[in-house]
């Protein structure tokens, strides 16, 4: 099935009918999130994977009441990293340089390079909101890779993101949540969204042409 | 090709050879990007397609000076909606409607829920922030989907955007950009960046598997 026809196969199931999803496709869809680009490649957040149905009851009665989080196989969390950004940039200079056997001179143009966008964004706040874009490009490739794998994923915004971090501990890891992704596969009979028309502007709608 | 395989291929080509990306496969990534979710299906961004060697040159005299805008075939320009969102709201309620065949009063639930998400989020300036996420999951489809054509694909956040707004009158449009593709092929003997190892932070500290 090509990429297109798997996006048109899948739509935001609110009904899932709590067949696991195969740990091969849970792990392609876990890498196509971390082979996602980022800005310089920085990657100002991470990926919290929660299995365990308990969890998942306590996620959705604290936080995030969608039947999806407890009805998928498993959620993601989309989690910005709430720590200093220069720092985060000091470590992927230096991870850099090992992943290519430079040296971390080598690469003080590049370092530069991102200080300043850095320090041209402003704050902390500024900063997370920029990492929190940069975790939407990972929602977007996670989404197409589940899709390809035929496994339906529900993103979410609507929910808690203080309860639910407290309810996974994320502030003592310095990370935020900003979406949740559920896999799993959909209840056709219990979600009337199954049935239902894709509803999205058409081309000619969508895309300008400028020439 | 897998996707994963395909997102391994991938890199931010910053110098392109010029070569035309097919229109088939030009059609299939804007598709694609068509098909992108958002959040409750609003979709309030749209995106813009330059080809036109001369248009695109004034973008990256203007606004954009990498070079894979003026080496590549094609640039989408990812653009929020920069209206008043209960408007797009009544838009969306009217389209719903007529692509699932109902009226808007069997709508009157799911309206109610986005016009209080959109009243929580605060401000016109929330709004297009939150719109910009949207825009996100896009780009990350986007380049999912060019990779699944062998097609490379190079997001970039540093340009101007009031100038490359301008230069294309994005804004009698309503538009905002927030995010540029060059589509083309890789230069690999002068983008330097062809040869390079990819840095992503291991599996293990990507992912948090919490149970």
């Amino acid at each position: 099935m090509s990429l297109v026809d798997a996006l048109q196969w899948r739509y935001a199931a609110k009904r899932l009918n709590g067949e696991a999803v195969p740990e091969e496709k849970l792990e392609r869809i876990l890498e196509a999130a971390r082979l996602a680009p980022s800005s310089f490649g920085l990657q100002p957040w991470s990926l919290v994977h929660v299995r365990s149905p308990e969890l998942r009851q306590r996620i959705h009665d604290a936080a995030a009441p969608q039947p999806q989080v407890i009805e998928g196989s498993d959620l993601l969390v989309f989690a910005v990293h709430d720590s200093d950004f220069y720092q985060q940039l000091d470590h992927h200079i230096r991870h850099t340089a090992e992943t290519r056997g430079m040296t971390e001179s080598d690469l003080a143009g590049f370092r530069d390079m991102i200080k300043g966008t850095l320090d041209g964004k402003g704050d902390h706040q500024a900063h997370l909101a920029w990492a929190a874009r940069q975790a939407y490009i990972g929602l977007g490739v996670a989404i197409a890779a589940a899709a390809s794998e035929q496994v339906d994923a529900s993103p979410m915004e609507g929910f808690k993101p203080d309860a639910l971090d407290e309810v996974l501990g994320l502030h003592d890891k310095g990370l935020r949540s900003v979406a949740l992704l559920a896999l799993g596969y959909r209840d056709a009979e219990r979600d009337q969204g199954a049935g239902f028309k894709k509803v999205r502007r058409s081309m000619e709608k969508f895309v300008y042409r400028l020439g």
